[in-house]
């Protein structure tokens, strides 16, 4: 059985004038700001003018653990949108934008697959609309008038080693990692050690996706913390005066970008911060518009549920004031098995045992979702191969929680794969059984924070922090930063932080490496292990492959 | 009397959707690729298109030395367009896009001034269509991609410390300018002494604005040379294999961007290299499709016609295939002083001697005009304070010369300050007098184009160059590359190497420090001069003063 790419079935869809996506939503042709037929900008003065109007239903797609074999989030989130839509709903969904970067390295793609995918796949996965270039721009122009202020005098007296704030490029690029800049003598200023993130990794990105308006953006970029002096008293982003010119950088960025399904139904493609270091969700300007304009909006969070719906629901969620009323965990018969011990190469055997053996991860997640007082129900993801048994096997297992286990073939049929997926979310999104609420208070202090997710979440029986971490916190408490949410940074592979701990692991321990202050965005990092916040290009970056075709198409891109 | 700003002129503008700018060329709105309503993309696919369609007249706006009290030559360009559209004739602009990096250090403003302005100049002086975060995404792929190869092997054996392709930001960041990259041990790769220019000066900014299509683009692109072997043998961008990645980021980048003049009228607003180590003009591809949308095409080309318009001929015609049939030259009254001597500070009052000692500067370059077989006239452009006298007395000298020195008032007066102008413009073009020719032919060794240029146009007696520089030239000969223009890099305050030697100078030397070979974008760059390909920002950069204010709209970015 030959299958279609997910290239040539976005290439085959027929898509509609982006104006016409836009009417579905209620959104005026002059309220869209085209780029390209098929790309537009919702305007602010649209999305202002909604302010009165009543919220739709919000639905968080999460997953288990990721595995080699892939869940399939994106494609499920997409799938659940189009489902809702085929019903009769009026429903949008709302995602993430890629990384440039990545593109060039392994592999493109963050836009679904099969018949659940959002287009133009080529532009999402290339400049779209410019928002990450205005990131970057906005970032640079912060570190380069860093460097000027020490260049010109340094009157704010900031500790040349103690400068926090890298350059960004949305590029891997691993020779940028560690730099010493400012060499060549008394023109370029003053040599010191520094390095470049990807743009995704940027505290700006994670302050526009959490931003409301361009105020509050504005009064966040200020509050970035980019160094300190000898005294280790903060250097802000609004003592060095690049907040407002930032904000003027990022104006149009901060407007949501809207797409279309191959269904034709109406994508919020907007943000994309990192799930470690940042909390992994779409912009909350593009969720709230979402919410004014739709009954029913589909959302996911990067990563498993331990990491992305926990980040979604303790610091999106409580930062904007959201409440999500139905979760949807993914789920595949392959990841099960794997979580069941199975190699992947092995993948493509029947095992039913292999499939309730890795059942308890899925298990754990559903647990853990339901402490939230939302109700969850698991999607399962099908691929061409799952056979009858270990389908059953999964639902069965799910239902002996209490909960249910819905098969959903999107991939292959589109909406027509998700409608019971899609009738079963309605029901409970509009049941109103959700009681939402966030895992700890605001004024819980920053280390029992970080002990109530290891423990509630993880199932870790402690967490591992020495004396300078504690003090740390401490002094940031002291500071007036102990109201801040936590940002977990940790392996996704696993619910402990050895990523080859697979299935429900615990009584393990966490132990916490560093943390880090994001001031602007608004949350505390706690690194639990290697993080990468610069990746490099394999042996053979797929770059090498990419090119235009003789009729005009890339190739090699995804 | 009070002066409206440039940016309250262009706010009070009755803009039009860029869809009826189209029609004025005959560009259906499927054929364009909107970005917002007031800015669109030419499709390729209509340039294509065109092919066959007969050329409109082409009309290079050029000027005299730069001073402080400015030219207006971007001014003028737009007041001719508009001039010749108030005639009845259907004119096109063609202009260069603006750089970001700079509108945060001193001031942005690329976009014409008074009643003689493109808009909207907002964008135009921030991320406008994405077409520089484009080049630099691309331009440092290449990069990452040179270091990923050295990292994981090095098969084509580049030698560490003669990689010459650096990286670029769109920003004045002089820390940038001389780093030590891959520090932090074996991930990170080898150290090597590296550093970053601002992305006009990007080789792949004069490429892209030099290329015919994308199948052209890709060869230049492929024929960069990023580095040597120990031997130094080239390695070029092919080698690497980044072309085609390259080619699919600049996809969108190549299409011209159409906005439109205060008047209403087409403006093509496209690439924008440096004039010093690259070209310095719009792009081929702008260039061209205008020519055949319009009948007559008002272009620019950067600094004063010693290095601007020469290169124009030399290089951009020569490439192109263009020959321009009349050329304009702008010229002040309040630089004809400068140049005669009057400090800045004393330039409103009445000079009419000072005008007179300032002439010759102006006569240089209009024989040198005339020399490639081109008619010129003079525009000059009238500022506030101009008197009678002293208008008159410029427009004697240049009568004394056999041309003509028009008076134009299109910074007060939009296009009926530039009728008279555009008139004569227009008979001259369609006089069929030019008789364009380059200035040497393809096959005269580099030493000897350089010697022409100093001599026939900088009146220089001798180019000084050590045995080294000699014969790299020769080496490049042997190579192949005896049969590129040169690209001078010189100041442009005067027609010598010496910035304060004003007027008409001759007998000086011209020195060559270094030559470069811009293999792909296909010119020898030769450098008299200190030349920055990094700036930096002032002591107190304008993005100190750039915010939104409370009706939303930018402050402080012009």
């Amino acid at each position: 059985m030959a299958f279609k790419t997910d290239i040539e079935i976005a290439r085959e869809a027929k898509k509609k004038p982006i104006q016409e996506i836009g009417a579905k939503l209620g959104i005026g042709p002059e309220d869209l700001v085209p780029y390209g037929h098929d790309k537009a900008k919702v305007s602010a003065e649209f999305i202002k003018a909604q302010a009165g109007k009543q919220d739709g239903k919000l639905i968080l797609v999460t997953a288990i653990n990721p595995t080699p074999a892939g869940e399939g989030k994106t494609t499920t989130t997409v799938g659940l949108g189009d489902g809702l839509n085929a019903i009769g709903k009026k429903a949008a969904i709302c995602i993430r934008e890629a990384s440039l970067g990545p593109c060039f390295g392994m592999k493109g793609g963050a836009a679904g697959g099969g018949y659940a995918q959002v287009i133009p796949m080529e532009d999402m996965n290339l400049h779209f609309t410019g928002d990450f270039h205005a990131i970057t721009s906005a970032h640079n122009l912060l570190s380069a008038m860093i460097d000027n202020h020490i260049y010109w005098g340094n009157d704010l007296r900031i500790d040349n080693r103690r400068v926090v704030w890298k350059r960004v490029l949305d590029m891997n690029d691993r020779a940028l990692r560690d730099v010493v800049t400012s060499l060549g003598g008394v023109p370029n200023g003053f040599p010191r050690q520094a390095g470049f993130d990807i743009t995704v990794a940027s505290e700006v990105m994670a302050i526009l996706c959490l931003s409301n308006d361009l105020a509050d953006l504005q009064e966040r970029l200020g509050n970035i913390i980019i160094g300190y002096t000898r005294d280790r008293a903060p250097i802000t982003c609004r003592d060095i005066k690049a907040d407002g010119a930032m904000t003027v950088l990022l104006k149009d960025a901060m407007q949501p970008n809207l797409v279309q399904t191959l269904e034709n139904n109406p994508a919020f493609v907007h943000g994309g911060p990192f799930a470690n270091i940042a909390h992994g969700c779409n912009s909350v300007v593009a969720t709230k518009t979402a919410l004014k304009l739709a009954d029913y909006v589909v959302t996911e969070a990067g990563f498993g549920a331990d990491l992305g719906a926990e980040k979604f629901m303790n610091i999106k969620c409580r930062k904007a004031g959201l409440a999500p009323s139905a979760i949807v965990i993914v789920a595949t018969i392959r990841a099960m098995k794997m979580n069941g011990g199975v190699a992947k190469a092995d993948l493509g055997e029947e095992n039913v045992q292999a499939v309730i053996d890795g059942c308890p991860n899925l298990g754990r997640h559903i647990e853990n979702i339901k402490s939230f007082g939302v109700p969850a129900v698991v999607a399962i993801n099908h691929f061409h191969g799952d056979t009858e048994a270990e389908i059953k096997a999964c639902q069965d297992y799910v239902e002996s929680l209490g909960s249910e286990a819905i098969l959903c073939k999107h991939w292959a049929d589109g909406s027509k794969g998700t409608e019971a997926l899609a009738t079963r979310v309605a029901e409970i999104a509009d049941s109103g059984m959700a009681q939402f609420q966030t895992l700890y208070p605001d004024d819980m202090p920053l280390m029992q924070k970080i002990e109530t997710i290891a423990k509630r979440i993880y199932r870790a029986d402690e967490v591992l922090a020495d004396k300078k971490i504690r003090d740390q916190l401490k002094q940031w408490e002291e500071a007036g930063f102990g109201n801040l949410p936590v940002c977990m940074a940790k392996t996704q592979y696993s619910f402990s932080t050895d990523p080859n701990l697979r299935g429900a692991p615990d009584g393990h321990s966490v132990p916490v490496r560093e943390v880090r202050l994001s001031a602007g965005a608004g949350f505390v990092v706690v690194v639990c292990g290697e993080i990468m916040t610069m990746p490099g290009l394999p042996r053979v970056p797929s770059a090498e492959q990419i090119m235009l075709n003789d009729e005009g198409l890339i190739e090699g891109l995804f």
